[in-house]
């Protein structure tokens, strides 16, 4: 224990803004499926329902973002990008976000640091022969990091990550032994639409589904007290869940309403991210516990 | 993937109708349990709560719709109408549609494809014995296609199946490689009380049973959503749940506001699936993923 | 398949009312975790959690009860009896109906007709020793009785059972070949308070745990719909649940909306049973279902 | 069974107070996880969701504290003093209560006495260590005691423990067989805010999040009831949870709405359990249960 946890300290926002916002997505399609079992390939019912997202959600969220005026970030697996390109291409021709989100949404718990690369180059790849795009950002699939992965991050040219919980503020993470740093944009369960909507049988969900009302409760209630702690709120929201019509229509409510907020800056993560880097943070280190400590 | 998957495009409603709309039901009855394990066919506990479906839920719901003047569809076990004849015949009494659900409800992942044509063929025999009905549509148990599914039920004379998720239109399921296709009819778990309502032991359920005004608002949400969207709205019920006596009074109000928008087309499932066959729409496809992609 | 399965026919309820009510209490206290693993017995705090029920929930209902005027029934298994004496004469001494649940909330699925008879026994043995008490009423543990379970009921003497969830009205459930039958007063998860505030860590509950006032809606809307279609409505609370501060106030305010109903017969189960069994109503049977029908 | 059980007795409150109430707070960070599994270490996503209980979560809640004016307990496992010293010191600098709650953690079911008194020391010395206490009074984790434990937070100076469940009031709680005891502050499932927020995939948690204002409704429905009775309303929350900011916002406008309830006393729990040693009250006995009665 030779380093000292302390808290990220608050920003000075941009423009005079109080606190900042961000719209993301997170395109897993069948990913999730796949990676923990490839059989569920076969199971064409699963397949449906998770293609639903790019498919159907990607395009009725876009509709939505552009009739309020938002710009946000999308994760996209590579194999996402492969097997619905023409959909992820709609992403960015309307000016949003494309972030790096694994391959095929691989969880980094147990895995090799070889595979972990692997993981890196093969989604980079895809995402650049897609849409031409190289990522500035990269969110771990169940948003689940190993030690490791923000110096894998750093030396694969990435600014910024956004997975992690332990903070209302972007901060500077750093990592390895010389000074050098991640910008770390962070997440909580609380935005996330998967608690609230999903229902996979056999792989997620214990079979509650809220109402979208209850959902934008929720996400209004932080963001209300992240807007007055001067903290970045970032919604998560998945498009095979929230891409359906009742819950686009309460999402795009919520859009309305933070856009509105003019003491709020709402942009995509990598225009955050810029700005933090700018503001040359002292980076913050979070280090692994000793369970015999 | 020599397919580029594209979503379903919107339909043009008959009659000026800006919307479709249907109130379905899966009058399961204990087939789920019997097809998981037949010896819980030894607990009179779990098929009395079972048989509450076609015993008192089937005539709660009929009646409800008679006073609305509503018809509906009503996917029934092969299993279910032998055991239960004289509840199911009144189904038919009604004028409401007779659709295929399996004999037994039995879950299509894993099965072989003799066993599938075994289920089917059991079901249309047992309703064409109790109902003297051949029934247009399918629904597959749990909604659980296999990839090789759409061109059985094409075979077997089908013209509709009702299990997919990937829409929010109706649209041709195009099979095989000869331009064939079945009308498929999106559902999706938002809109089945299953996930608001059952709890049965050891079996399924998390244990949250939600009140009708919670399940009625999350179904009214879409509805309205869906009616903007000029989409296909379609409510799946089971009468072991939805026909208890708070519930079907909630469920009777959600019908009579359904079936007071003068914009939406409310319909049983055939007369839509019709109608859809009818626009000669182009056939899509969704293929199999390549979890080595 | 040589029976018609038929539902249960409306009662003609007594001096004019239009449906019947009555509010239950299974006083479990740790048997159902002593019936599933007597090792818990080891563990303090859930002992302490279940012993809340007899020791502060049974007397904090009781005064409710008074306040309100109701009297009602209390399932309560024979070990519960011996350990908590005085508190079970509490229930006694105020007027209530004190009915069989087992002896250590023994589950019947898997078990032996020696072992039931066994169960019924040592629980009538305690209920007499303790309470002065023969019970005609049982109620299985979890709601789940065996096949042969109602003709043990009826040789043990008892005039009804209330675990059955395939009717809304009660009925004589027909048991054996020479005509005899059981009363039954059919009850539901909808109206258990199980459902809506059990967590017992590793036994019990997914974790999520209702407000009052939402197990109160769920209670009153099908209240209210059983009242207007002329059916029983059977609540069913558990005192270490139902018992704590903030729900039996409100369990209080629904006691007393019913009691305000004088359209509804509110009375404790035994009174109803004898009056069902007055109306010499024609058995009903429900057969084991055949799963390969 | 040589005792009768009884349930503990009203108090009478000081300074004419008609009930009374406190806020305790479980500052976990990762112990629970560690605890489990000490491999969980290796996972920064897990961890650093846990470290913002002590970083982010523990001055939130203490400056909501500090503008409400209200003083609470905080239970410190020994491992998070030594990891989250200057957090656990702000703790003790602004005046709140410091008690015991495991060294990591540790769930007491089947550990032996030695490791009872291992746990109980390393606890103590951590945060004698860190904040120069010795504190008066212990939670178990997972509020799970074993029999014997009374008897060891006795010999080891304990004036109190909170964590059964089996009453409304505080009591005397006896052990031994010379009239020792020490005084026992109940609390409950419903006045956690684990229940009703937490979701650690892989660990705990159904995956349902509720929004504040469902919570602060059940907590408050609870408050309102022990008021109303003359009870002790204890309620728990962890600021890994309760620390996140819509949550804090929520918790203060509880905490402001019972630091105006002129008739409850609201203090940390040791000056409770100080007043009530003082009432020389009667201990009690809650004795082991056997299944075999």
């Amino acid at each position: 224990m030779t380093d000292v946890l302390t808290s990220a300290d608050p920003i000075v926002w941009p423009n005079g803004k109080k606190a900042a916002a961000a719209f993301t997505f997170d395109v897993d399609a069948e990913t999730p499926l796949l990676a923990a079992d490839p059989s569920l390939a076969q199971r064409m019912g699963l397949i449906a329902h998770q293609a639903y997202g790019p498919l159907v959600g990607v395009p009725a969220i876009l509709k939505a973002m552009r009739e309020v005026g938002v710009r946000g970030s999308f994760f996209v697996p590579g194999y996402t990008a492969l097997r619905y390109a023409e959909q992820i291409r709609m992403i960015v021709a309307d000016g949003h976000e494309i972030g790096h989100h694994g391959h095929l949404h691989e969880p980094l718990a147990g895995v090799t640091e070889a595979q972990e690369r692997t993981f890196l180059e093969r989604g980079l790849d895809a995402l650049h022969k897609i849409c031409g795009v190289t990522p500035k950002g990269y969110r771990a699939p169940i948003w689940e990091l190993n030690w490791r992965t923000p110096a894998l991050l750093g030396e694969a040219g990435f600014l910024y990550d956004s997975s992690l919980m332990d903070a209302d503020y972007p901060y500077e993470l750093a990592y390895g032994d010389q000074g050098r740093s991640l910008v770390e944009l962070p997440i909580n369960w609380i935005l996330d639409d998967w608690q609230q909507f999903a229902y996979i049988p056999g792989f997620s969900g214990c079979g509650v589904i809220e109402t979208p009302a209850k959902a934008i409760a929720l996400f209004t209630a932080e963001f209300e007290a992240m807007r007055a702690n001067g903290g970045l709120w970032v919604l998560t929201c998945h498009p095979f869940l929230s891409g359906r019509p009742g819950r686009v229509a309460a999402l795009k409510g919520l859009m309305q309403h933070v856009a509105d907020c003019d003491d709020v800056w709402l942009a995509p993560l990598e225009e955050i991210a810029e700005y933090v880097r700018s503001q040359k943070l002292t980076p913050r280190t979070l280090n692994e516990p000793n369970p015999s400590l």
